[in-house]
């Protein structure tokens, strides 16, 4: 990590670590804010939920009640929320981290030297682009959504597409250093990196669904499931998703990495996009369908892989059982 | 190649390799032809075009004017051709290697010692099942689809999607070494083979297809196709078709590799398959549309990627021009 601060810029920190504060500690937040504890910065964590904010201080982190109380003496503020809506209640709302409008003016001087804000949740590219003109002067903002799964955040590993100034990645560079494997850099305002961001998280929906209507068709035609995977992941119709996916599938174990709901979420913003800029996703419409239809049933809360049971309910094929199941009968 | 021929069922050939014939010389049966010729095999080629015949002449190859006359004397025979009406015409039409059915009583005698009929081509599995039955005692068959593309074929590295009998692989194993690299052995009757192609073919048609709606969508959000690319094929949201694809779209070149026409065959075979057993496919549906869309625009004999022009149609977006068009204008 050596090399990277600018003397100039981080000032009297040169010598210390700046504080870092993660608002939302969900399984991407967590595993960010442990592996940011892992390198050795202050961390606070905030979150509705106590049960993770109890895990968090466990691990060694300090804990706080709200977003403005987590961001307190904080130069770096992560928001690892799920939504736009949360995003806006986490920095406007009235605990939030910026406050709402008549409550701004003393901001910076709650908050640590330098601050840059990160916008880590999938959001609409509009939203994200619209959102530096309602923060105060003195504050940078990167558009930084992550991607990579619960795993990687608390190795530290994530991707993140990001697009910001010069001086806000520069201000953000310690802790992209130690959470990120990755960073794409897209461009010098907000809003690219969520672009590009639902780019992937449209194929990544597509082929999730894909995969599940692949394998569900296959098992309907009397073939054994490993035997699809190990055909598939050899040949040109495999995908990321089809891999990673499919093994949950084959060993029967629906313990969501990410949930089923993340994807109604994800393709919904990918759909509105569409319909914003009249543009037809007609296979973007069909697997936000196949999600909504295994929510519908149930398995909202599932591993999203569990879209292909929406096959199971209807049509009556046998998905292979896990382990303990097949042990248990 | 040692120690795959088993004397026992290779006779007085086994110092002899076995002559093939190869109905079809299009991209696929021409580049395997060839594949065949270069292992030093006995090949005659037989294709309704004209031209390709002349072409598997000058590399060496016999040729003949009926899949008849191609099939005499050899004992392995590839059936290299576009769908199941192409393999029943090959097999029992008139000039057919089997001939229609009052003409049967001879065909062993015209074919070679043991022979074997491998079926190529990607083909409902219901009528590879049934194939068999119309094949006289005495003659093999397998069902073997093939993957892999014109390149693959004509250096002998195809995957080959293949199920039949025990003594079917033995009396085709030479041609199988010389031709693919990979052979997924999936039963022991024919139809898993048409399956299994079935289920990878779905997967790839969605795949084109979602990458063609992706990268259309971050053009039309402002974004560059090349960062697309970069970030994708770095990302979950990445798939052997995007990864292939797309970089026909970046270097705008839409010469046909593999052309549209193909997705809307086998998405139709797909789709086909999926009324038959009323199983739901709409993923498949809508891929299929955008393929069928693409051929109304006038796309139908360009590379499958031109899909994606469906969309430059439709909403204007700008698609990367060839390097020479750039040259050019």
């Amino acid at each position: 990590m050596s090399g990277r601060l600018d003397p100039a810029t981080t000032g009297n920190q040169s010598s210390a670590k700046p504080r870092i504060a993660v608002i939302g500690l969900g399984a991407m937040g967590m595993g960010t804010a442990r592996a940011l504890l892992d390198a050795g910065f202050a961390v606070t964590g905030c979150d509705v939920n106590a049960e993770a904010l109890k895990s968090f201080a466990a691990a060694g982190g300090e804990i706080a009640d709200t977003p403005a109380q987590a961001a307190e003496r904080a130069s770096i503020i992560l928001l690892v929320v799920v939504n736009a809506d949360q995003v806006e209640q986490v920095l406007f709302g009235a605990d939030g981290v910026i406050g709402p409008e008549r409550a701004r003016a003393n901001v910076s001087a709650r908050l640590g030297e330098q601050p840059v804000i990160l916008q880590n949740a999938t959001v609409p590219p509009a939203f994200a682009e619209a959102l530096p003109e309602q923060i105060p002067a003195g504050i940078d903002m990167i558009d930084a959504p992550i991607s990579g799964g619960a795993v990687k955040a608390r190795a530290g590993e994530l991707s993140v597409m990001a697009s910001g100034s010069a001086q806000a990645f520069e201000r953000a560079q310690p802790a992209l250093n130690a959470m990120a494997a990755v960073v794409h850099r897209l461009g010098d305002v907000c809003g690219p990196g969520s672009s590009v961001k639902l780019v992937n998280q449209l194929l990544a929906g597509v082929h999730i669904s894909a995969a599940a209507e692949a394998m569900a068709l296959g098992l309907r035609m009397g073939l054994d499931a490993q035997t699809i995977y190990n055909v598939i992941t050899a040949s040109a119709g495999n995908s990321w998703m089809f891999e990673n996916r499919m093994a949950h599938v084959l060993e029967g174990d629906y313990s969501p990495r990410s949930a089923v709901e993340i994807f109604v979420k994800d393709l919904g913003i990918v759909t509105q996009t569409g319909r914003d800029l009249r543009f037809p996703l007609p296979l973007s419409a069909a697997a936000q369908q196949q999600f909504t239809a295994a929510a519908a049933a149930g398995y909202g809360r599932e591993d999203d892989s569990a879209v292909i049971k929406v096959y199971e309910r209807l049509a009556g094929i046998q998905l292979p059982a896990a382990a303990n199941d097949a042990a248990g009968g």
